[in-house]
């Protein structure tokens, strides 16, 4: 294809000549970032074709042939063959350009009723469906694993620490439910997102409806959408809104994944030793001959805070504008993008650190002090009829004498672990419970695109 | 009561002298801030009783003694005539302290298989619970005046702007309509956030469970939760995490007053002269004798600014932690507070800007250029059967030479505004809905303040 | 004062009633936070009044009338016994208020050549040069403890740590040095910022200049300023400007605070025990009879991730807008003032924390495990030849068996420990000269005041 | 090379597998990133290489090879030649490997005396450094542009708005006036910075010196700095320092930026007509036919906006650590390299746009109404004597019933005038001074260039 040929491939162009440093500016890196977006372009087009055909506005000899070139885009997208120039700028430019050449008229058909705002609105709201679904997925994954290693771990005495001094017993065990507990909690959090963006913007033109025909309840149902995002002014409005609640996740993700970090390279400290990693997991120094540093677990920590970043990204872009579609929404793309990627390969890798870690008892029953049991001494007076604050202060005194009868103290311990043992059970069973609906979801929205593209 | 007795009343004294310095640092503004918590907190004691005596850990005379002395806590607080002084810290050492000098021994049992931590936690849960349900039911009713203006000025025709220059035709009234259902946005995700929070934490002790046989569940269902939240070190790292939601939640408020302050402003200018504020909302400057200046917009896009300060000033504290309790969480109260105090300010001062804002029709009307009506001519081809990108290239042509037939061209904005119309009629019917869901919820926490505290 | 006098006194008042909800969201808390400038504003009110009598717009006995008041309310501010109420909405139309009844007249042409733009833009410069410079001075003091402490501790040895592993010897001494240097550094960055901001706003008038022959490089003189900030658009433009200076540098100064909080927190922990905070510096547990929380440390680690909040909230305030002044501006006093108290409480405590933690040398010889060694003996290797990767693989497998002489390399700390010591006296002759620096720009400020108020 | 090959140049390899996916975790885009270090790598190595032979611990035929290979690598890398493989992980491996096997035992020889940790300090140090002076270079260019059309379009009168109201009189050539001020502050800042990061951190080891007789003052003095950075643990806690400074200067011309692009658009919107882009600027519409968007502007305030997202990403990453050196510090690249790129991108668009854009006089001299003169007025009164308050009300009447003298009043405007042209020419001299200096390091930091690596 000749330069100039190329140049007429640009949508918008209307035969002026383009300040090549302007071009590579307005354009930046969406070329490269859409190829992200290209599968959900697809899928957006073809209901629009459907539902166009339905209207009147396509024939179906057109529809026919749109649908199968938008099937090969979609599979070449998958395999990561269906390339877009940086003078095509964008998926959607690209994408049509495939179809001109191929279809000649019936691919100039297809932008009918749709603008580009209109299309990446779209394309944003499908990635943020899927790459949801995706996440909350790896979490159920790792949550199981939260969950294993919690049951096999259970009886294994460690410190609680609050303040980070010793402070009650707990076990490694039920250290490790606690982020099985957190991972439900984002889990949950990512499918309400869900419900909140099951709505479609497609048809909202540029942002003031579209004087056709057009069936937006159609294409909404077409996509497995619950109902059409009525407003089309709202829908430009909305640009980066779900893009955020998918950032936030992340970044309540990122909260996670730093206390597990902390805590594994506090036990992994010399003077703590509770914990090993697997040598895999560690990396030497250039200039220290003994060392093995953690810098896996010190990654992922840096990677959570880098999330809050992208967050802080999409904020500063989409924050104090005036209503309706501004150029600026580009540039919530790459932060996105980013930070996606970022989020599903520190699941990989932090899956695989929970999985492997070993725990060394000998140092974490040397660490159970006595003084760990003062709470439960003080609780038993008071389960004779001491006001507390009395039991308190006696406590103190024997705690610092050295009177406390630790031995007996440890069968309330028990009491604990009875209680906790029942709710990582309930945990077990809420995390089946939304595994399947994860599952369900991931079927239900595969349908979808085997349905349209006919895969 | 002597400086000494004071000392005493500080859960933790064990008779060393503390130096004034630190204490003023580590108490910071808590004893005000606290004041915010108090009702929460006499919530949380009696449920607490309550479960105390079921269990046999507290006898009737001494519950129904505490119950009494905390309704009358409550009801002092209502009135802001209960004080903690900066000696007694924060609430629940001003709470106990009262409760310990009215009632003696009774008021020393209150604490049994509580922490300070237990507390606190507790009592952030049920702030923002009852501070997310007034913040949604004040959009709700934004969202009805939204509405009603909408209505209003629904066939007022305004241009429509993207790139902040004119697109296409679209009205006053149309634009007011994506406001309702930005807020209906609002207010569901409100809601969504209630549902998530809705798991009570007290029972968690330091962070490691209680050796006591508490019944965590009929805490729980006293209090109006579903359910118990389970891992107490889960309950512990959860600290923050439903404040961040709801600072969340008021941030993308802010985007939604951001963006409707700006396009005021926009509408002020003398340039566009689009509407006009009562002079009421409006100000003089000190030293331009003419001027009226709109700074209630101005300062109603500042404050939702400073809202993403909050937001980030609670990520601050409450990232790159270890796991389980640490003293920084006493830092996340301020901003908290801050932000819903002025969030619900902005909202009622935003709400009369809706309420009082006049639009002129004139310059409006003005405003409303041929080429506004452009996408319609092209649409119109398209319907005809030519190609879109054929079409576009016919209507460039034809605006550039004032060929546009705009007056038969109006008639296509009415398919619009007819879909539209459907749209506000079902916007409506959804924030029925909503409104009801809110009104069953404050009725229903309502009840349990009622009950618990029998009121 | 009848309460429709104090309407009188509002600077911009023409007559209309004003809502009073819109009268207390647009006036906020200024009028508390406008405590905070009222010495500001007598100075920079008595410098404008000089230049006026001398260019002939204030008579000689009006000057000295108004210069009289300014010094009483200065002195008055200065004992916080100078109020602003909340009609008056600031701290310029307190103090023209309390002109006016005092002197009539003359009062009311001190407001000549001046808009409230750009008296609180000349506020906000002064606050900003004198919390610069108290808080470089304060950082100062803290360098000296740093430099005491480091040369009290310089030999005893601790474990160095990289990945929070065990690395390479240090001391005690040579880690609180390391605080002396990022000391030094804040204090070389604080007194750049005061180089940035020594230009005068006063005179840009509403942000477009004034009519008047006004002599703007003489109200600079006398306000200790080295020039004119000369655009008047730019004067409204750079609004925040400095104020962000000296929050990020609060922001920098946080990082200081945070590191040696998180050393001091993780060298108190059991594990470690290698240092010990004096009781008045931990507090108890409301639950666990037992324990003692050094909660200082994790509050000032809090209050410096707060800092950021306070920077984000500025940030997010004056960004994305347009040129010239917006009422957003006002917004930028709460952050600044919230920052630079909690900053100069945290420095007060951190000196006391620095003064009074103690060192336990047996738990911190203990940890000086053989393998810290290493890389001394790998660079013996390299001395005697062999290129360093090889040293590199000879030590480490000798350092696998055990065989590294110990007793030997502790000679080679000696090495590092003479060339430290070196430093450590660089480190003190340049913090003399930046005090000196300091403390000459004290005095310089200090001359202002007086002569301008004639105290 | 074969892959257990490259995997021997790891430089901290010791003969275990590595996890495929831990490594690649660990390495992330570093391998990318770091060829933005590559020449400031050999930069530090062959001033390394000087002083070690220079104390005996390198011979000088070992130097000579190592400076020649040093020299191919650095011209290499300046033509984008020299690749760094995933297996090398960053600009250190790939040199080494590229020394060692040109030299051989040389090359193994080179590493003596520093860490990793050393270097990438050291190389973070010099990017940050020549960065600097690249973007107040730039920004220099951009100033000189914003003089000569501020002379250019001096008196061409443009209405002055204060909270987007109209408000005084003054001149697109004072409005362009201001952003040269601007300019000039940042380049200020950005020379300040150069100052503060004056000192050299090689020899820091792994953060506890070397025990090593090496000379720091000589590498420090090679490479350019006035000084050494003495402590070690300084020098690691420094980490994103000199960085951070560098995103905020950056940040800070977000602003710059923000301003004009906002007050362009504003100034391009139909309502105003005040300026023109020329076609290259602007682009089209996919669905309107109509359409010219300034996407330029748009994209330079999102831009702007992103700056901050990688400021943020930066604080992040280096805020709430420990002292020393963690992995953490790795994430610090990305975003400096990432918003260092895209803000000279935006500083050349900008600049073209400043060149390029046109003024539309008419429209500008209609906007001149005459309540824009309504201050001059009062301050006439004021110069006859009247006290200002008084003089304001009457002026407010005038003004209200169209009684201004407009005509005599601009004769005031000349005042104002006046002494902006004075400004400007000393603006033009404090150009012409800063131009000086950034043009004298630019040459002495090239002759350091020149001289280690015999350019």
């Amino acid at each position: 294809m000749s330069e100039t040929d190329k140049k007429k491939n640009q949508l918008w162009a209307k035969g002026e000549s383009l300040d090549q440093q302007v071009h590579s500016f307005t354009v930046g890196d969406d070329y490269l970032i859409d190829l992200n977006f290209l599968t959900h372009d697809c899928l957006g087009s073809a209901a629009h074709a459907v539902m166009l055909s339905e209207v009147g506005l396509l024939t179906v000899d057109h529809r026919e042939s749109i649908l199968k070139s938008l099937s090969e885009i979609f599979q070449a997208s998958k395999k990561g063959e269906f390339k877009i120039s940086p003078e095509q700028e964008d998926s959607h430019t690209a994408i049509e350009a495939y179809l001109t050449e191929k279809l000649g008229e019936a691919g100039k058909r297809i932008h009918v009723g749709r603008s580009r705002n209109d299309q990446v609105l779209l394309n944003a709201r499908l990635f943020v469906r899927s790459e949801t679904l995706e996440l909350v997925y790896k979490v159920s994954e790792l949550a199981a694993l939260f969950s294993t290693r919690s049951a096999e771990l259970f009886d294994i005495p460690m410190p609680g620490y609050t303040h980070l001094q010793r402070a009650m017993p707990t076990s490694v065990g039920m250290w490790l439910q606690s982020f099985l507990e957190s991972s439900l909690d984002i889990i949950r959090s990512g499918l309400l997102n869900l419900s909140l963006l099951n709505r479609c913007p497609l048809g909202s033109g540029a942002g003031f409806g579209v004087s056709l025909p057009l069936n937006r309840e159609r294409t909404a149902e077409l996509l497995g959408f619950s109902a059409v995002q009525r407003s089309p002014i709202e829908c430009q409005n909305s640009r980066g809104r779900e893009e955020l609640r998918l950032l936030r996740l992340i970044s309540d993700l990122g909260i996670l994944i730093e206390k597990i970090s902390w805590d594994l390279q506090l036990g992994v400290m010399e003077e703590a030793n509770f914990f090993k990693l697997p040598p895999e997991f560690t990396t030497g120094s250039s200039i220290m001959p003994q060392k093995r540093n953690p810098d896996v677990l010190e990654l992922l920590r840096a990677r959570s805070a880098a999330f809050r970043g992208a967050e802080d990204e999409l904020r500063w872009i989409t924050s104090k504008l005036p209503s309706n579609y501004h150029r600026d929404f580009q540039l919530t793309k790459p932060p996105l993008v980013r930070a996606v990627r970022s989020a599903k390969e520190s699941l990989s890798v932090l899956s695989a650190v929970v999985k492997g870690f070993s725990v060394n008892e000998t140092a974490l029953s040397r660490a159970m002090s006595p003084e760990l049991y003062a709470t439960y001494d003080a609780f038993r007076s008071v389960k004779e009829g001491k006001p507390f604050r009395d039991a308190y202060k006696d406590t103190a005194e024997k705690t610092k004498n050295g009177k406390l009868d630790v031995e007996s103290l440890k069968q309330d311990w028990q009491l604990i672990k009875a209680t906790q043992l029942v709710y990582l059970k309930e945990g077990n069973t809420e995390l089946e419970s939304l595994s399947t609906q994860i599952s369900n979801e991931k079927t239900r929205l595969s349908s979808v695109e085997q349905y349209l593209l006919k895969l």
